[in-house]
Protein backbone atom coordinates (compact mmCIF):
# COMPACT_ATOMS: atom_id res chain seq x y z
CA UNK A 1 0.00 0.00 0.00
CA UNK A 2 1.43 3.58 -0.89
CA UNK A 3 -0.33 6.74 0.97
CA UNK A 4 -0.17 9.60 -0.36
CA UNK A 5 -0.55 13.46 0.78
CA UNK A 6 -2.38 15.58 -1.48
CA UNK A 7 -3.11 19.54 -1.36
CA UNK A 8 -6.54 20.64 -2.98
CA UNK A 9 -7.91 24.12 -3.55
CA UNK A 10 -11.07 24.61 -4.68
CA UNK A 11 -14.63 27.32 -4.62
CA UNK A 12 -17.40 25.73 -2.59
CA UNK A 13 -19.86 28.29 -4.07
CA UNK A 14 -21.93 25.44 -5.96
CA UNK A 15 -20.64 22.35 -3.75
CA UNK A 16 -22.60 21.16 -0.96
CA UNK A 17 -19.15 20.90 1.02
CA UNK A 18 -16.46 18.36 1.37
CA UNK A 19 -18.20 15.46 2.47
CA UNK A 20 -20.34 13.08 1.06
CA UNK A 21 -24.08 12.52 1.80
CA UNK A 22 -25.95 9.85 0.82
CA UNK A 23 -26.80 9.68 -2.86
CA UNK A 24 -26.00 13.43 -4.15
CA UNK A 25 -23.12 13.82 -6.41
CA UNK A 26 -22.41 17.30 -4.79
CA UNK A 27 -19.78 17.03 -2.52
CA UNK A 28 -16.06 17.87 -3.54
CA UNK A 29 -15.21 14.34 -1.99
CA UNK A 30 -17.50 12.54 -4.21
CA UNK A 31 -15.91 14.57 -7.63
CA UNK A 32 -12.48 13.81 -6.34
CA UNK A 33 -12.82 10.29 -5.10
CA UNK A 34 -14.83 9.81 -8.86
CA UNK A 35 -11.66 10.99 -10.80
CA UNK A 36 -9.24 9.29 -8.60
CA UNK A 37 -11.50 5.90 -9.73
CA UNK A 38 -11.70 6.62 -13.40
CA UNK A 39 -7.71 7.12 -13.35
CA UNK A 40 -7.31 4.03 -11.29
CA UNK A 41 -9.38 1.69 -11.53
CA UNK A 42 -10.03 1.08 -8.61
CA UNK A 43 -12.09 2.47 -5.65
CA UNK A 44 -10.77 4.96 -3.30
CA UNK A 45 -11.42 6.63 -0.30
CA UNK A 46 -10.28 9.99 0.55
CA UNK A 47 -10.41 11.46 3.87
CA UNK A 48 -10.24 15.22 4.30
CA UNK A 49 -8.38 17.19 7.70
CA UNK A 50 -12.11 17.78 8.02
CA UNK A 51 -15.20 18.60 6.96
CA UNK A 52 -15.63 22.15 5.05
CA UNK A 53 -19.27 22.97 5.06
CA UNK A 54 -21.48 23.77 2.06
CA UNK A 55 -20.16 27.25 0.15
CA UNK A 56 -17.27 27.40 1.98
CA UNK A 57 -14.00 27.23 -0.05
CA UNK A 58 -10.39 25.92 0.62
CA UNK A 59 -7.01 27.57 -0.39
CA UNK A 60 -5.23 24.24 0.92
CA UNK A 61 -7.02 21.35 2.00
CA UNK A 62 -5.22 18.11 3.00
CA UNK A 63 -6.70 14.65 1.69
CA UNK A 64 -4.91 11.86 2.13
CA UNK A 65 -5.74 8.24 0.27
CA UNK A 66 -3.90 4.69 -0.17
CA UNK A 67 -3.04 2.83 -3.15
CA UNK A 68 -2.41 -0.63 -3.58
CA UNK A 69 0.96 0.13 -6.02
CA UNK A 70 2.81 3.04 -5.78
CA UNK A 71 1.86 5.44 -8.71
CA UNK A 72 4.05 8.44 -10.00
CA UNK A 73 2.89 11.38 -7.94
CA UNK A 74 3.39 13.86 -11.19
CA UNK A 75 1.06 12.06 -13.27
CA UNK A 76 -1.46 11.21 -11.20
CA UNK A 77 -1.38 15.39 -10.42
CA UNK A 78 -1.89 16.31 -13.74
CA UNK A 79 -4.28 13.54 -14.77
CA UNK A 80 -6.80 14.65 -11.38
CA UNK A 81 -6.33 18.23 -12.65
CA UNK A 82 -7.38 17.30 -16.27
CA UNK A 83 -11.16 15.38 -15.16
CA UNK A 84 -11.78 17.29 -12.36
CA UNK A 85 -13.99 20.87 -12.90
CA UNK A 86 -12.32 23.76 -13.19
CA UNK A 87 -13.24 24.63 -8.97
CA UNK A 88 -11.29 22.38 -7.59
CA UNK A 89 -7.92 22.00 -8.28
CA UNK A 90 -4.66 19.81 -7.06
CA UNK A 91 -2.39 21.56 -5.76
CA UNK A 92 0.22 19.22 -4.71
CA UNK A 93 0.59 15.37 -4.22
CA UNK A 94 3.57 13.42 -2.49
CA UNK A 95 4.20 10.24 -0.76
CA UNK A 96 3.57 10.25 3.07
CA UNK A 97 4.56 7.35 5.54
CA UNK A 98 2.32 4.83 5.68
CA UNK A 99 -0.27 5.55 8.50
CA UNK A 100 -0.69 9.21 7.35
CA UNK A 101 -4.32 10.51 8.10
CA UNK A 102 -5.34 13.82 6.94
CA UNK A 103 -7.85 13.99 9.76
CA UNK A 104 -6.39 12.04 12.17
CA UNK A 105 -2.95 13.60 12.53
CA UNK A 106 -3.89 17.21 11.46
CA UNK A 107 -2.13 19.67 14.46
CA UNK A 108 -3.49 23.06 13.57
CA UNK A 109 -5.09 24.70 11.08
CA UNK A 110 -5.49 28.46 9.37
CA UNK A 111 -8.76 29.86 8.24
CA UNK A 112 -9.18 33.05 7.34
CA UNK A 113 -12.37 34.99 6.62
CA UNK A 114 -13.04 37.66 4.37
CA UNK A 115 -15.51 40.70 4.84
CA UNK A 116 -16.38 43.58 2.72
CA UNK A 117 -16.43 46.63 4.68
CA UNK A 118 -15.69 48.96 1.89
CA UNK A 119 -17.59 52.28 0.63
CA UNK A 120 -18.64 50.61 -2.00
CA UNK A 121 -18.98 46.72 -2.76
CA UNK A 122 -16.26 44.92 -4.60
CA UNK A 123 -17.23 43.35 -8.01
CA UNK A 124 -14.76 40.57 -8.44
CA UNK A 125 -14.57 39.06 -5.18
CA UNK A 126 -18.16 39.46 -4.37
CA UNK A 127 -17.90 35.69 -4.30
CA UNK A 128 -15.64 35.02 -1.80
CA UNK A 129 -16.60 38.01 0.83
CA UNK A 130 -19.73 38.41 3.06
CA UNK A 131 -20.50 41.88 2.58
CA UNK A 132 -20.83 44.51 5.48
CA UNK A 133 -22.83 47.70 4.79
CA UNK A 134 -22.34 49.43 7.78
CA UNK A 135 -18.91 50.85 9.40
CA UNK A 136 -17.20 48.87 11.24
CA UNK A 137 -15.12 49.77 14.74
CA UNK A 138 -11.79 47.26 14.26
CA UNK A 139 -10.50 48.53 17.32
CA UNK A 140 -13.27 47.27 19.24
CA UNK A 141 -12.95 43.73 16.84
CA UNK A 142 -9.35 43.38 18.05
CA UNK A 143 -10.03 44.22 21.28
CA UNK A 144 -12.80 41.25 21.65
CA UNK A 145 -10.97 38.70 19.55
CA UNK A 146 -8.30 38.96 22.58
CA UNK A 147 -10.60 37.97 24.78
CA UNK A 148 -11.28 34.30 22.38
CA UNK A 149 -7.42 33.79 22.46
CA UNK A 150 -6.02 30.45 24.77
CA UNK A 151 -7.56 27.07 25.25
CA UNK A 152 -11.49 27.26 26.13
CA UNK A 153 -14.42 25.32 26.09
CA UNK A 154 -16.06 27.09 22.89
CA UNK A 155 -19.19 25.17 23.18
CA UNK A 156 -20.91 29.26 22.55
CA UNK A 157 -19.07 29.17 19.62
CA UNK A 158 -20.31 25.66 18.26
CA UNK A 159 -23.32 24.61 16.24
CA UNK A 160 -25.39 21.16 17.43
CA UNK A 161 -21.98 19.32 19.03
CA UNK A 162 -22.72 15.78 20.52
CA UNK A 163 -23.22 16.42 24.42
CA UNK A 164 -20.59 13.78 24.98
CA UNK A 165 -17.40 14.97 22.71
CA UNK A 166 -15.37 18.00 24.08
CA UNK A 167 -15.33 21.34 23.13
CA UNK A 168 -12.36 22.46 24.57
CA UNK A 169 -10.07 23.61 21.81
CA UNK A 170 -7.33 26.32 21.94
CA UNK A 171 -7.32 29.08 19.63
CA UNK A 172 -3.74 30.96 19.37
CA UNK A 173 -4.09 33.58 16.68
CA UNK A 174 -6.63 35.75 16.02
CA UNK A 175 -5.78 38.57 13.44
CA UNK A 176 -7.42 41.51 11.11
CA UNK A 177 -5.73 42.43 8.38
CA UNK A 178 -7.44 45.40 6.63
CA UNK A 179 -6.32 46.24 3.05
CA UNK A 180 -8.75 48.34 -0.05
CA UNK A 181 -11.81 47.97 2.24
CA UNK A 182 -11.50 43.78 2.89
CA UNK A 183 -10.73 42.74 6.40
CA UNK A 184 -9.40 39.65 6.31
CA UNK A 185 -10.15 37.54 10.44
CA UNK A 186 -7.22 35.07 10.04
CA UNK A 187 -7.81 32.52 12.76
CA UNK A 188 -5.30 29.41 14.13
CA UNK A 189 -6.03 27.01 16.24
CA UNK A 190 -5.51 22.93 16.67
CA UNK A 191 -8.56 22.28 15.63
CA UNK A 192 -12.17 24.13 14.86
CA UNK A 193 -15.51 22.93 16.42
CA UNK A 194 -18.55 22.95 13.95
CA UNK A 195 -19.27 26.64 12.72
CA UNK A 196 -16.81 27.49 15.27
CA UNK A 197 -14.87 30.32 13.07
CA UNK A 198 -18.16 31.49 11.12
CA UNK A 199 -19.50 31.85 14.83
CA UNK A 200 -16.86 33.91 16.07
CA UNK A 201 -16.99 35.93 13.09
CA UNK A 202 -20.19 36.72 13.22
CA UNK A 203 -19.98 37.48 17.33
CA UNK A 204 -17.35 40.08 16.46
CA UNK A 205 -18.60 41.32 13.55
CA UNK A 206 -21.68 42.44 15.88
CA UNK A 207 -18.96 44.09 18.46
CA UNK A 208 -17.63 45.89 15.03
CA UNK A 209 -21.49 47.39 14.52
CA UNK A 210 -21.45 48.29 18.47
CA UNK A 211 -24.08 45.46 19.07
CA UNK A 212 -21.75 44.07 21.56
CA UNK A 213 -19.30 44.90 23.76
CA UNK A 214 -15.61 43.70 23.46
CA UNK A 215 -15.58 42.85 27.02
CA UNK A 216 -18.87 40.74 26.78
CA UNK A 217 -16.95 38.12 24.89
CA UNK A 218 -16.62 36.45 28.54
CA UNK A 219 -19.50 35.79 29.32
CA UNK A 220 -20.17 34.56 25.98
CA UNK A 221 -17.15 31.81 26.98
CA UNK A 222 -18.64 31.32 30.11
CA UNK A 223 -21.96 30.59 29.14
CA UNK A 224 -21.14 27.60 27.04
CA UNK A 225 -24.41 28.70 25.10
CA UNK A 226 -24.24 29.31 21.84
CA UNK A 227 -27.67 31.04 22.33
CA UNK A 228 -25.20 33.72 23.75
CA UNK A 229 -22.99 33.94 20.74
CA UNK A 230 -23.76 35.99 17.67
CA UNK A 231 -25.14 35.42 14.44
CA UNK A 232 -23.76 32.85 11.93
CA UNK A 233 -21.12 34.69 9.34
CA UNK A 234 -22.28 33.39 5.93
CA UNK A 235 -20.20 30.45 4.20
CA UNK A 236 -19.06 32.19 1.12
CA UNK A 237 -16.24 34.62 3.08
CA UNK A 238 -14.61 31.56 4.64
CA UNK A 239 -11.41 29.55 2.79
CA UNK A 240 -9.68 27.07 4.89
CA UNK A 241 -5.75 28.12 4.55
CA UNK A 242 -3.48 25.96 5.49
CA UNK A 243 -3.67 22.24 7.64
CA UNK A 244 -0.64 21.63 9.97
CA UNK A 245 0.84 18.31 10.58
CA UNK B 1 -28.17 71.12 -17.82
CA UNK B 2 -26.17 69.07 -15.15
CA UNK B 3 -23.39 66.68 -16.78
CA UNK B 4 -21.36 64.06 -14.70
CA UNK B 5 -18.48 61.77 -14.82
CA UNK B 6 -19.46 58.29 -13.54
CA UNK B 7 -16.69 55.48 -13.05
CA UNK B 8 -18.40 52.19 -13.01
CA UNK B 9 -16.67 48.43 -12.48
CA UNK B 10 -18.26 45.46 -13.88
CA UNK B 11 -17.87 42.09 -14.16
CA UNK B 12 -18.33 41.57 -17.42
CA UNK B 13 -19.22 37.67 -17.68
CA UNK B 14 -22.20 37.44 -17.93
CA UNK B 15 -23.01 41.05 -20.63
CA UNK B 16 -23.41 41.19 -24.21
CA UNK B 17 -20.69 44.34 -23.71
CA UNK B 18 -21.57 47.71 -23.00
CA UNK B 19 -23.32 49.43 -25.90
CA UNK B 20 -27.45 48.73 -26.37
CA UNK B 21 -27.97 46.21 -29.11
CA UNK B 22 -31.50 46.55 -31.03
CA UNK B 23 -34.16 44.64 -28.54
CA UNK B 24 -31.40 43.18 -26.09
CA UNK B 25 -31.30 43.27 -22.51
CA UNK B 26 -28.22 42.13 -21.77
CA UNK B 27 -25.55 45.36 -22.15
CA UNK B 28 -24.63 47.72 -18.73
CA UNK B 29 -25.36 50.47 -20.98
CA UNK B 30 -29.60 49.38 -21.00
CA UNK B 31 -28.66 48.36 -17.10
CA UNK B 32 -27.16 51.43 -15.80
CA UNK B 33 -29.61 53.75 -17.98
CA UNK B 34 -33.02 51.64 -16.84
CA UNK B 35 -31.64 52.55 -12.65
CA UNK B 36 -31.02 55.94 -13.78
CA UNK B 37 -34.17 56.01 -15.72
CA UNK B 38 -36.07 54.72 -12.53
CA UNK B 39 -34.80 56.81 -10.21
CA UNK B 40 -34.78 60.19 -12.10
CA UNK B 41 -38.01 59.56 -13.79
CA UNK B 42 -36.92 60.87 -17.20
CA UNK B 43 -34.73 59.17 -20.07
CA UNK B 44 -31.42 59.27 -19.42
CA UNK B 45 -28.71 58.80 -22.49
CA UNK B 46 -25.44 57.25 -20.94
CA UNK B 47 -21.88 57.61 -23.07
CA UNK B 48 -19.28 55.51 -22.37
CA UNK B 49 -15.24 56.08 -22.75
CA UNK B 50 -15.66 53.10 -25.78
CA UNK B 51 -18.02 49.90 -25.73
CA UNK B 52 -16.27 47.00 -24.04
CA UNK B 53 -16.96 44.02 -25.60
CA UNK B 54 -18.90 40.86 -24.68
CA UNK B 55 -17.61 39.36 -21.62
CA UNK B 56 -15.09 42.68 -21.26
CA UNK B 57 -14.81 43.68 -17.67
CA UNK B 58 -14.05 47.00 -16.15
CA UNK B 59 -11.97 48.60 -13.08
CA UNK B 60 -12.88 52.43 -14.16
CA UNK B 61 -15.09 52.35 -16.91
CA UNK B 62 -16.21 56.57 -17.42
CA UNK B 63 -19.69 57.31 -18.01
CA UNK B 64 -21.26 61.10 -19.12
CA UNK B 65 -24.40 61.77 -18.86
CA UNK B 66 -26.76 64.63 -18.44
CA UNK B 67 -29.80 65.30 -16.36
CA UNK B 68 -32.34 68.76 -16.36
CA UNK B 69 -32.08 69.66 -12.97
CA UNK B 70 -28.51 69.02 -10.21
CA UNK B 71 -29.18 65.85 -8.63
CA UNK B 72 -27.39 65.03 -5.24
CA UNK B 73 -24.76 63.21 -6.58
CA UNK B 74 -23.48 61.21 -3.42
CA UNK B 75 -27.09 60.07 -3.03
CA UNK B 76 -27.37 59.24 -6.72
CA UNK B 77 -24.29 56.99 -6.49
CA UNK B 78 -25.59 55.27 -3.57
CA UNK B 79 -29.39 54.41 -5.10
CA UNK B 80 -27.72 53.37 -8.57
CA UNK B 81 -25.63 50.70 -6.22
CA UNK B 82 -28.86 50.12 -4.67
CA UNK B 83 -30.57 49.09 -8.03
CA UNK B 84 -27.88 47.45 -9.98
CA UNK B 85 -27.36 44.26 -10.20
CA UNK B 86 -24.08 43.13 -8.08
CA UNK B 87 -21.62 42.62 -10.99
CA UNK B 88 -21.97 46.62 -11.77
CA UNK B 89 -20.73 48.91 -9.41
CA UNK B 90 -21.02 52.57 -9.34
CA UNK B 91 -17.68 53.73 -7.75
CA UNK B 92 -17.79 57.63 -8.18
CA UNK B 93 -19.97 60.19 -9.41
CA UNK B 94 -19.06 63.75 -9.56
CA UNK B 95 -20.29 66.96 -11.94
CA UNK B 96 -17.95 67.15 -14.77
CA UNK B 97 -17.81 70.38 -17.10
CA UNK B 98 -20.91 71.77 -19.63
CA UNK B 99 -19.68 69.63 -22.62
CA UNK B 100 -18.21 66.79 -21.20
CA UNK B 101 -18.67 63.53 -23.06
CA UNK B 102 -17.07 60.43 -22.11
CA UNK B 103 -15.75 58.91 -25.09
CA UNK B 104 -14.70 62.66 -27.32
CA UNK B 105 -12.81 63.66 -24.56
CA UNK B 106 -10.94 60.76 -23.58
CA UNK B 107 -6.70 61.21 -24.19
CA UNK B 108 -5.79 57.70 -22.94
CA UNK B 109 -6.76 54.37 -21.66
CA UNK B 110 -5.38 51.41 -19.28
CA UNK B 111 -6.34 48.53 -20.16
CA UNK B 112 -4.92 45.05 -18.76
CA UNK B 113 -5.02 41.50 -19.81
CA UNK B 114 -4.35 38.90 -17.49
CA UNK B 115 -2.71 35.26 -17.75
CA UNK B 116 -2.63 32.91 -15.53
CA UNK B 117 0.50 30.28 -16.62
CA UNK B 118 1.59 28.99 -13.68
CA UNK B 119 2.08 25.62 -13.15
CA UNK B 120 -1.47 24.70 -11.77
CA UNK B 121 -4.44 26.44 -12.71
CA UNK B 122 -5.85 29.42 -10.28
CA UNK B 123 -9.24 28.48 -8.81
CA UNK B 124 -10.76 31.62 -7.60
CA UNK B 125 -9.33 33.87 -10.59
CA UNK B 126 -10.20 31.67 -13.41
CA UNK B 127 -13.08 33.83 -14.81
CA UNK B 128 -11.02 36.37 -15.18
CA UNK B 129 -7.53 35.19 -16.92
CA UNK B 130 -7.05 33.05 -19.87
CA UNK B 131 -5.27 29.62 -19.18
CA UNK B 132 -2.28 28.80 -21.18
CA UNK B 133 -0.80 25.38 -20.22
CA UNK B 134 2.45 25.95 -22.21
CA UNK B 135 5.49 27.51 -20.56
CA UNK B 136 5.77 30.96 -21.64
CA UNK B 137 8.77 33.03 -22.64
CA UNK B 138 8.60 35.98 -21.30
CA UNK B 139 11.54 37.63 -22.75
CA UNK B 140 10.99 37.07 -26.04
CA UNK B 141 7.38 38.44 -25.40
CA UNK B 142 8.56 41.97 -23.81
CA UNK B 143 11.11 41.77 -27.13
CA UNK B 144 8.22 41.53 -29.22
CA UNK B 145 6.33 44.24 -27.24
CA UNK B 146 8.79 46.68 -27.64
CA UNK B 147 8.09 46.71 -30.97
CA UNK B 148 4.68 47.51 -31.02
CA UNK B 149 5.43 50.55 -29.21
CA UNK B 150 5.20 54.02 -30.67
CA UNK B 151 2.56 55.76 -33.21
CA UNK B 152 1.71 53.22 -36.25
CA UNK B 153 -0.56 52.51 -38.22
CA UNK B 154 -2.47 49.44 -36.18
CA UNK B 155 -4.39 47.95 -39.05
CA UNK B 156 -2.93 44.51 -38.54
CA UNK B 157 -4.65 44.64 -34.77
CA UNK B 158 -8.04 45.46 -35.60
CA UNK B 159 -10.91 43.40 -37.09
CA UNK B 160 -13.39 44.58 -39.03
CA UNK B 161 -12.23 48.32 -39.57
CA UNK B 162 -14.10 50.53 -41.47
CA UNK B 163 -11.80 51.53 -45.08
CA UNK B 164 -11.92 54.97 -44.32
CA UNK B 165 -11.39 55.26 -40.76
CA UNK B 166 -8.01 55.89 -39.63
CA UNK B 167 -6.19 53.10 -38.18
CA UNK B 168 -2.82 55.11 -36.61
CA UNK B 169 -2.83 55.01 -33.11
CA UNK B 170 -0.50 55.62 -30.70
CA UNK B 171 1.03 53.03 -27.67
CA UNK B 172 3.55 54.57 -25.29
CA UNK B 173 3.30 51.54 -22.89
CA UNK B 174 3.12 47.89 -22.52
CA UNK B 175 4.20 46.25 -19.75
CA UNK B 176 4.24 42.83 -17.99
CA UNK B 177 4.09 42.01 -14.50
CA UNK B 178 4.10 38.66 -13.53
CA UNK B 179 3.39 37.15 -10.17
CA UNK B 180 2.11 34.07 -8.17
CA UNK B 181 1.80 32.61 -12.06
CA UNK B 182 -0.61 35.24 -13.54
CA UNK B 183 1.51 37.98 -15.92
CA UNK B 184 -0.63 41.12 -16.51
CA UNK B 185 0.26 42.91 -19.95
CA UNK B 186 -0.68 46.75 -19.33
CA UNK B 187 -1.07 48.27 -22.47
CA UNK B 188 -1.46 52.41 -22.21
CA UNK B 189 -2.08 54.35 -25.65
CA UNK B 190 -4.16 57.24 -26.97
CA UNK B 191 -6.82 55.03 -28.19
CA UNK B 192 -7.11 51.46 -29.39
CA UNK B 193 -9.19 50.24 -32.35
CA UNK B 194 -11.59 47.52 -32.44
CA UNK B 195 -9.97 43.94 -30.40
CA UNK B 196 -6.38 45.77 -30.62
CA UNK B 197 -5.70 44.94 -27.09
CA UNK B 198 -6.62 41.39 -27.39
CA UNK B 199 -5.04 41.13 -31.04
CA UNK B 200 -1.78 41.99 -29.56
CA UNK B 201 -2.34 40.19 -26.32
CA UNK B 202 -2.75 36.92 -29.20
CA UNK B 203 -0.17 37.70 -30.93
CA UNK B 204 2.28 38.11 -28.05
CA UNK B 205 1.05 34.69 -26.61
CA UNK B 206 2.09 33.42 -30.15
CA UNK B 207 5.45 35.12 -29.27
CA UNK B 208 5.81 33.61 -25.75
CA UNK B 209 5.09 30.14 -26.90
CA UNK B 210 8.05 30.21 -29.67
CA UNK B 211 5.24 30.04 -32.34
CA UNK B 212 6.59 33.65 -33.90
CA UNK B 213 9.88 35.57 -33.40
CA UNK B 214 9.87 39.01 -31.50
CA UNK B 215 11.37 40.95 -34.39
CA UNK B 216 8.43 39.38 -36.60
CA UNK B 217 6.33 42.37 -35.22
CA UNK B 218 7.57 44.64 -37.41
CA UNK B 219 6.81 42.58 -40.78
CA UNK B 220 3.17 41.83 -38.91
CA UNK B 221 2.90 46.15 -38.13
CA UNK B 222 4.16 46.54 -41.91
CA UNK B 223 1.68 44.25 -43.56
CA UNK B 224 -1.49 46.10 -42.48
CA UNK B 225 -3.51 43.20 -42.99
CA UNK B 226 -4.98 41.28 -40.04
CA UNK B 227 -4.58 38.13 -41.25
CA UNK B 228 -0.66 38.08 -40.33
CA UNK B 229 -1.32 38.90 -36.47
CA UNK B 230 -1.82 36.15 -33.76
CA UNK B 231 -5.30 35.06 -32.61
CA UNK B 232 -7.69 37.15 -30.78
CA UNK B 233 -7.08 36.36 -27.01
CA UNK B 234 -10.61 35.29 -24.69
CA UNK B 235 -12.47 38.89 -23.33
CA UNK B 236 -12.83 37.02 -19.98
CA UNK B 237 -8.99 38.12 -19.34
CA UNK B 238 -9.47 42.04 -20.55
CA UNK B 239 -9.83 44.78 -18.14
CA UNK B 240 -10.63 48.39 -18.96
CA UNK B 241 -8.39 49.91 -16.53
CA UNK B 242 -8.47 53.85 -16.36
CA UNK B 243 -9.30 56.54 -18.39
CA UNK B 244 -7.64 59.33 -18.97
CA UNK B 245 -8.80 63.07 -19.77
Amino acid sequence: MTTYKMILSYDGSRYSGWQRQGNTNNTIQEKLEKVLEGILGVQIEAAASGRTDEGVHALGQVVSFRTEKEENCEELLQACNRYLPQDIRVLSLEYAYPRFHARLNAVGKWYDYRIDHGKIARVFERKYVTRVEEPLDLNAMKEAAAFLLGEHDYASFCDNHGKKKSTVRRVDVIDMTDRDGILTISFHGDGFLYHMVRIMTGTLLEVGQGKRSAYGMIRVLEAKDRKKAGFLAPAQGLFLREVEY
